[in-house]
């Protein structure tokens, strides 16, 4: 059972739609600019959207979820450490998100930022920008820090067997799922170095400030729903 | 169970990896610029190649099926009608081709090509240019008939369950999938149209000739193998 990747180009950003039996569904870091698209994908898919669930409070792109919950009646479901009060859901480590009789299980994995949860469902894993394909989120704003980013990853993600599919809040170079196994075993950041290291990594790659994160973190902290309070 | 869905925006194609659950898999339309990453795919997830999958012979973008089967020691299976004599395994309508416990299903459905056919797995109909989301494909071209598709649609695709999910192998608009029951009921070219307006319309369309076909249609013939018979 996968679920539906959709994608967008400017920001290299996937968000995800998870569709029960029934017809309920969740979406997992919907994009402003692709509301209509996501909606067209509802409508055409028979689906009813049941939950909005956001990974942590982006800087790179603005969320639909607030729109998405205005339009559809979804709840709006965010981590409670990333500062998105209009959320009625406040999500915390080891919560479930229930819909159709499918579960979403919430772990909270900080390190790119330090709200940041990932979502277990059936045998998916949907990392945001904690574990990408082959790489990881970077851990140097919004409370990142890249101990915890090793740690989370190393002790609740790494933790999951084998076979669980990883996919990822973004991708760079047109991949688009992965395994736990395989980045356990190959991951170029986090594969066989020692938490030391890997925060001597992330310390020199001395990136630029996100082009976006002074519109797009306040704007996400209001579910994208710029003009209100 | 959804297939995975991986993207070429160059040609705005679609590639699908449907995987079982012994770890066979077959691919359907890849391209060429992306073998590398197909490869990764199938790697990451644990998956071997049982068979690579033509829907017809591409006048957009060159296949990687040649390559795929030089690399991985998969089949390479191409429409009887299309002239790509190199693939071992020649399909018919009716056909099934059988891996891992999976069977997809050929569906001969004439049209944009005189040989396109569509394939059936499980509840996921892969569509290639016959239908697409909202649109179909041209039918000007390698014995394209408007008549042919407008049949083909109607008497083979919208017969089949109205949850039935399509799969295109394009989308122009950034749309990734949509179910036969919204086409029959909302798709631009075909819905509600009578058979001679459908073949009015596409005649009306008067399209330039694509730029790459004198390069990818003799290519496909060779599935790729562009450099040896």
């Amino acid at each position: 059972m996968n679920p539906i990747q959709l994608f967008d180009a400017e920001s290299s950003t996937y968000t995800y739609i998870l569709a029960a039996a029934n017809g309920e569904a969740a979406i997992i870091d919907p994009v402003d600019r692709h509301c209509e698209r996501d909606l067209a994908h509802l409508r055409r898919l028979g689906l009813r959207l049941a939950y909005a669930l956001e990974t942590h409070a982006h800087a790179d792109h603005v969320t639909s979820s607030g729109r998405l919950r205005e339009l559809t009646g979804a709840r709006a479901c965010a981590p409670s450490g990333c500062g998105i009060a209009p959320a009625e859901v406040q999500l915390e480590d080891g919560d479930v998100v229930r819909f159709g009789g499918e579960e979403v299980r919430v772990l909270h994995t900080p390190g790119h930022t330090a709200g940041s949860v990932s979502f277990l469902w059936r045998t998916n894993l949907f990392t945001g920008d904690t574990l990408l394909i082959d790489g990881c989120g970077r851990t140097d704003f919004q409370g990142g820090s890249a101990g915890d980013l090793y740690d989370s990853v190393r002790d609740k993600l790494f933790a999951l067997p084998d076979e669980t599919r990883v996919w990822p809040g973004h991708d760079y170079r047109g991949q688009s799922v992965s395994t736990i196994g395989w980045e356990k075993r190959n991951n170029a950041r986090l594969a066989g170095r020692s938490r030391d290291d890997f925060i001597a990594l992330m310390a020199a790659l001395d990136l630029p400030q996100p082009k976006m994160i002074d519109v797009a973190l306040p704007a996400n902290r209001r579910l994208g729903l710029v003009h209100t309070v």
